[in-house]
């Protein structure tokens, strides 16, 4: 595999379940692989898990890892070609990422969408350039329309809790007050078409999403009847996706916050969430904190995931 | 050892002082006790000694380091429960802590006193709730009322300096513009108390720190009687203690700040200071440019603390 | 070598050319050299590819690397002696500098020309101070008046790259909207003076640079005869140097942009920039995208020089 932006990338799901479970059970075990190899994780936007989790996946591997907070401590970067560069950016995008790929072994790139202009979105412009320019293998850590890593160890961990060979999976929207991207999502929605788990997305009118990530899932207006019988509740933000609301936020309906009277609904399903998560607008206290709320083992596969996806990177190189 | 918030957590302070000494001669010689070991330390207020010493005696350790800046590249966090998340606060401790925790070995937190609420600062909420949530040992690098590596470093420098066995030593209050913690001054006040050295604290009315924290120390309101004899003079500023004034500035008298004059009326004692510190303010530059002043090899003794910190902690493993 | 501040320190250039084809040619094969040594990198300002090449060139010596951003989670620093420190800077740097020494083997420095006193600027008083104070090899990643990693890099590209034993080496001034330190003109021109490169300067009246730089170089200030026959191009904007307009704007001329019509003055000649560079105003999209362009290169280049400096400095300790 030489870069990682979407599900495909990463070949049979069941064998990289299975590499994830290796990886997992034995995590310095191949520390030789990353030996005198270097990794420039480059952030865009804000990051807690990602950060630490990938840092730490490539020092399990034996990488050196370098990190760039673009804007803190570098170069505010011009993005579009053809411009008189007689504004706050100092670099372009073009120079800056040949650049980047000079001193490492493979990038690491955080993205989100910008909501300025929608096809720029949806065509992923900035990983593409960096994956385009770079010359070295790219990986997502959260780009315009998906976040990967965090959709693999969303399935990491369904796998670890589910009770049935095919568990009811409910992708519901929840309020949240800022304007949030689709990727999340997108890219969970993505993941779960290409299991054979009965999955439903619910969210109010006006928050449908791109057609190409809905797929074959069932879509529900109706989060009371979704959440029936569901074993696992997906709990997200997103903004609107349809025109003229691109990336609007439409409605914060606090009747759509996740709940123990909803919960009550289910077949005793797990909680899930990709974190941060704005308690007591997307999930109660008492929901988040009960036993069947899974994030915190949901964020630590984010190791496994991402430790995965270097390890065969890597293992290409 | 587990946890690190203070000096009764390090056990017998002369068996301390003798593996400080040897971690001094051999710094390299306990790489093995951190290899595939990481430490997470994250920074809610900023940081250079401890930034650098506490990274230093871990990469000496063998440990893999991350470092986490709050509100600098990662999310703002919530601290208080029960909220409904609806403004600039992204995540909640009661997250964001256990996921640190999954991908780490060891926390070290630095988080200053808010002077919001002194019940809150004096219990010490934010590092207790790194102890309770992540799953992890913790170890404070400066919390709200207490900054404990910064005084084994300082006993470990009068171990170092003294000339007589029961020093004279005087933790002066000095003016400063800004309102400051307790933190150094009270944990300074802490180990010093364990010692059998003949400790006094000076200044002005109205700075009495929590008794608490003074003990058994003599208290003296006369900063010159205070010097008179004195081995090591131990500058600090600190706002006030006590209701209704806590944490607020009320005297930036330059009659307290350390000069040449003052320290002539000592037994040609040391100057020390945690650093970092305002020039002319809480001493003069004759004074700490003087052959008497150890704040140099006072910061240097902070890896050697660190160290023993961590070997400890990496040894409980 | 112990500091590295301009071209004099690295003594005879051939030897230093020759080393640092070997060490591009086998970079992680001095490995051993930096066990258990520690580079602490100081950034005052922003960088990208110093902050990433420097890195990476101190990790294939197998070193452990901190980084400090000045101002960004560390303290404000005062920089002059004498001062009552009342005001917003926290620390002096006659403390923060021998505690940084005390907390590492090497020490990088970038400090750019403030523009405030053209004296403090020339006589490179805030790397100086480190040479000074830390106990510590100093070496600079730009200071105030040199950008000698970035000058060594570029003798290393210009070898790589000339068709004839003594090329014709153009620096050329070029427009742009913000006013920048003239350190790596100087540099550069300091470094081609000490080569028998046939070599010339080119900028509008009033750009003079430091006659101690300019040294025998050619100045033309008609930059297409400037051109003629010219086989490398190395545009760069700088600020006035001669009082009263030291620091400066003076101009902003885009007849000076480097362009597909001027190239073809020369003789085919690279073009050569130090990065980040500003399009269309110090030079077109299509000059920087032509096959002649050798600014990646250039800057891959600087992982090379700047492992040449630290391997030089870590064999001196």
């Amino acid at each position: 595999m030489r870069h990682f932006t979407n599900v495909k990338d990463l070949g049979d799901l069941n064998i990289a379940l299975k590499e994830a479970f290796e990886v997992k059970a034995n995590r310095f075990g191949y520390k030789e692989l990353g030996k005198n190899k270097t990794l420039i994780m480059i952030f865009f936007n804000s990051s807690l898990r990602t950060r630490l989790s990938t840092q730490k996946a490539a020092m399990n591997l034996g990488m050196n890892v370098m990190v760039l907070d673009i804007n803190q401590g570098a170069w505010k970067l011009e993005t579009e070609r053809g411009v008189v560069m007689d504004g706050d950016k100092t670099e372009h995008l073009l120079e800056a990422i040949p650049v980047i790929g000079c001193y490492c072994d493979v990038i690491g790139v955080r993205s989100f969408a910008r909501f300025e202009n929608k096809a720029d979105d949806y065509e992923e412009k900035i990983i593409n350039q960096f994956i385009q320019y770079s010359g070295r293998p790219v990986f997502s850590m959260e780009a315009a329309t998906r976040h990967p890593l965090q959709s693999f160890a969303d399935l990491i961990t369904i796998e670890e809790y589910k009770k049935t060979a095919r568990p009811k999976v409910v992708l519901t929207w929840a309020p949240h007050p800022k304007s949030l991207p689709q990727a999340v999502a997108n890219s969970f929605a993505e993941w779960m078409n290409e299991t054979d788990y009965d999955f439903v997305i619910t969210h109010p009118e006006g928050y449908e999403l791109d057609p190409k990530f809905v797929g074959k899932a069932r879509v529900e207006y109706d989060q009371r009847k979704a959440f029936e019988g569901a074993d696992f509740i997906y709990a997200k933000n997103w903004s609107a996706y349809t025109d003229p609301n691109y990336g609007k936020v439409i409605n914060t309906d606090r009747s759509w916050t996740v709940d123990a009277e909803k919960m009550a609904l289910t077949n005793n399903a797990y909680f899930m969430h990709c974190l941060p998560v704005r308690r007591n607008m997307i999930v109660t206290d008492e929901v988040i904190e009960s036993p069947q709320s899974i994030v915190i083992p949901e964020a630590a596969n984010r190791e496994i995931s991402a430790q995965v996806v270097l390890k065969r990177i890597l293992e290409s190189l």
